[in-house]
């Protein structure tokens, strides 16, 4: 495995895990109705932010990366409470947030297939533990909270933008591109991919039979 | 590890794979007001082909084997998109489905306990081994579509089918009956039961107390 | 890994897994208009006993224990369809069963606490894998009924009293307290918080927003 590809730094991973975490408590908090306690409304945020990091190390099965270090927890802890407290404010930087959230969505992506990659994972599956990696914890969420899963309905291009971006990485990289560039550019395309499907409401066809 | 007993053809794998896949996406069709897109029928009918062997695999703590080749993802998306577009033609081949399904229960059942054993799984959580692979696609797509999970409830016999042809398999195993006839007799009995239980409308009795 | 900490014997933890899968069964028995049969309500009762320790060794990447001997599924399956046939007398025993639920809650959160640091997890996220080890069962019980989780919502103290336990156990053992010690008194300072909780109704408030 080469090491190198995972020197990205660990303040950029917990910005991420912070970013979801905190996007899982205003999540929560629009089920008013479900009487979540701080714990409740905790374990949805840790599970949003943390999520797709687990499920990507237990695919891989190595042991799971944000139980090798206190940060993790207790950055996603903080951002859950924190997204719980300032809900009303929050929910005025609804734009920034789509923004954070897209680089967020690429950044997973990228360091989901490039793990896979480093693990011998072939390009297919490397680009589905990205897309994994990326939209894990919201799938997870809605698991957890007994809703029907967002993703798996029509709406603004989401899994399909990683899905765009991971399929760049793998390709780019089965050529020989270097992890590096290939990772930058996976992040920019998913970010690209999903800023232009939110502003033009771009979506997927409904399911539908010939 | 007796590595012989994994030489059981890819394309049978693939196809038992395709198989499930395309049932899992005409299982989602027939929840029209979830409005699922191409995206979101793929992620079910993918959960559904690859599921039971993924849980075997995390259970085993193993590298998740559909992770390991292009080919079970390939596969796997083909076939449920091919399961939505041809929903109305596949409906009249009900069954069919139910033989293919029966014959699938069956192969699984046998991979995850047989898998199970080589890895030095005793014989009673072998025998699980087995039924959650069998069962575990199914488990995975209830769960995913937020719908009471389909097993746990009073119908034709089919966890227990499974649950029949491992516990036959492990029985004989013990007794020192090698894996590929056990193998094939845990097929053979799955099917059977399933079929018979099919068939006749046999089921378990609902819960009671005395 | 100091082998020592796992020296609890056998019995005590089939006795906890055997209490966690009555009780799985008892919850089933609530859900009259789901339709279980024997099988889902053996599903319930064994998912319920043993998921927290499964998903503790999933995120430790190590073998599931409860798939290295027999005798975890043989008592789970039995006590499920026991907690099924008993029902009626079982519920008159509510307060026993409160206090022998809150000594497992400290067990499990003790085991899983100390699994996790003899693994080299860091203080913070082996607090976090004991109260996964805790209530994971009933977790994954919530999950598999599509009934809202109930950890999640506003009720009497119970993941809190499992948190207060391994949090005072990854500090004693920090600053020295060999393992045996500090497992021991987890298992006190989370049953006593438990049953406090319980018998005063304390609760953690519900979220709201500044």
């Amino acid at each position: 495995m080469d090491e190198a590809i995972f020197e990205i730094p660990l303040w950029w991973e917990l910005l991420a895990v912070g970013v979801g975490a905190l996007m899982g408590a205003l999540f929560a908090s629009r089920f008013k109705d479900h009487h979540l306690d701080l714990l409740g409304v905790s374990i949805i945020g840790v599970s949003t932010g943390l999520g797709g990091g687990v499920l990507r190390d237990l695919v891989l099965s190595v042991p799971v990366a944000t139980f090798q270090s206190n940060w993790y927890l207790i950055v996603a802890v903080s951002a859950s409470l924190l997204g719980m407290l300032l809900e009303r404010l929050l929910k005025r930087l609804n734009t920034l947030f789509t923004v954070v959230d897209a680089l967020n969505l690429g950044l997973f992506a990228a360091l989901g297939a490039t793990k896979g990659i480093a693990f011998g994972v072939p390009a297919v599956p490397a680009a589905l533990l990205g897309v994994i990696t990326a939209v894990g914890g919201s799938i997870l969420r809605d698991v957890l909270m007994v809703t029907p899963v967002e993703l798996l309905k029509v709406g603004p291009l989401y899994a399909t933008a990683a899905i765009i971006g991971t399929t760049t990485l793998v390709t780019t990289t089965t050529i020989g591109v270097p992890f590096l560039p290939a990772a930058i550019t996976c992040v920019v395309v998913t970010f690209v991919a999903r800023m232009v499907g939110f502003t033009f409401g771009l979506r997927l066809p409904e399911q539908r039979r010939l």
